[in-house]
């Protein structure tokens, strides 16, 4: 059971708490850092580990001072094995350096032990991949996510767990069950988990795609009883526009942190050029 | 859709088809290397990336020539960064040079070009981190997973997709939806992809928890009709005998890799001790 509260690392406030300060200070945008290969190659980049790094460094001086976190995508890196995930070690430490949350999105997620290992690679400091927080998978339950929820409370670090998608094969996972659907155990079980913080913006967030439509409706998913942050990837390139997130998301909106990659991304290599992108989503997102 | 034939990279067979052999040959065992703290803390190795490679070459002296695959758990190395990583590769490596079949116990699992990339990570040649085959986690649909699914097609390399487990939380995800259960639909879409291998053992496996029990029939899962492997965790310390998982899965079981992790590891650090370990497990799969 979750304890009733969550002491973080003395002199570390809880994710949530630190994510809803960023979001009420500059605005709900995260900024995805996505060094695809072509896009590596539009900016004139090597697709390698110095690539990488060069890329994701660009970003971070861009956006770093606007957006409310930023969301290194970590298969870009893996793809280039040890050598990417040494360049995107050095993104997190850039990241904490330049004061801005990051949120690695690993979509990692297994059981007992392992799951322990997840936990302690991406939310225990120390770690040369911890991050502020870390996006999972619960394919094999909610509560199998257990030890990273309960080091992420403890370093006062987070988690996103994916809840509901909009790519369309999502729906034969996501939507099964009915009224009691899988997505909707997955949102309620976050909610539980976030009473341990209280008042505060909880430190267990949910992935809810920005272009899921009626789904939230039609599945009856309570995202305000969750009281955690919303990531919601699919601002622009994938579709969606602010007034689209303000209009799914509805009263949960204050919840949502709307996550553009593409959308930014193509305006670079120039730091100007991306930082100005970044501003215009923000301008959209607090107008919605 | 699938093509009704895939083309293996020059050179090499299906995975499917080697792992076939490889049961065939040696038997239906895959030893995981488990390189968690408390074995690493047992065999005297530092609880780094050094202790790691050490840690994993030994179990592949030992067990290389006789198990059919092995299974590295890829958290307990992500857990030490990318220098943990860098081990891995190194481990991967040796598995190939010491011609046994390499399961990547990763879970991934994500949509489009982000799908890819871990494919590419996983499964491409030339790839630092490539290995026989990869878990994965299909949470955004099976479907999500169809970059990974081609990739592995393509070089001759194999899957292993999450479907039913056996922690007690993964029923509240995997049981949903009664007859048409998430489980049964990820079984079914795997029985569908391996039609592109013919009469072959096919390249998508799936992962089945050797203590599921009656949820096998209870869901209705018809694990004969994927013609594909069956990766069996919890032999021994979890639980399993050979006899049990000859009494869950059936007339499936020669489609089995029967999976023994702390059972076989405890053994070491003696290289003779560990191989006498697994020829024992693999004695009792051999006589179930």
């Amino acid at each position: 059971m979750p304890e009733p509260e969550a002491a973080a690392t003395p002199g570390r406030e809880s994710f949530g708490s630190r994510l809803g300060q960023a979001m009420a200070d500059r605005g709900p945008l995260c900024v995805g850092i996505d060094p695809h290969p072509a896009l590596l190659q539009a900016w004139g980049l090597n697709d390698d580990a110095a690539g990488l790094e060069r890329f994701s460094l660009t970003v971070l001086e861009a956006v770093g001072s606007l957006a409310a976190a930023v969301k290194p995508q970590v298969a870009l890196y893996e793809r280039h094995g040890s050598a990417g995930m040494a360049a995107l070690e050095r993104t997190l430490e850039a990241a904490a350096g330049a004061d801005v949350l990051s949120i690695a999105d690993a979509k990692r997620g297994d059981i007992g032990s392992t799951m322990a290992a997840y936990a302690d690679a991406w939310l225990r400091d120390g770690s040369s991949l911890a991050a502020d927080s870390v996006t999972l998978s619960p394919y094999l339950g909610f509560e199998s996510l257990r030890p990273a929820l309960d080091l992420a409370a403890e370093y006062g670090r987070g988690v996103f767990v994916l809840a509901l998608t909009s790519n369309p094969e999502g729906a034969s996972v996501q939507h099964v069950g009915g009224s009691d659907s899988v997505a909707r155990r997955i949102v309620q079980a976050a909610a539980a988990e976030n009473t341990r913080y209280g008042a505060t913006l909880g430190s267990v967030g949910l992935v809810v795609g920005a272009t899921v439509g009626s789904a939230l409706t039609d599945l009856g998913l309570d995202l305000g009883a969750v009281r955690g942050p919303i990531l919601a990837p699919g601002l622009g390139a994938q579709g969606a526009t602010p007034a689209d997130l303000r209009k799914t998301f509805g009263t949960a909106y204050p919840q949502v942190l709307g996550t553009s990659s593409r959308d930014i991304l193509k305006a670079g290599p120039g730091v100007r050029d991306l930082a100005d992108a970044a501003a215009r989503t923000l301008d959209g997102l607090r107008a919605a």
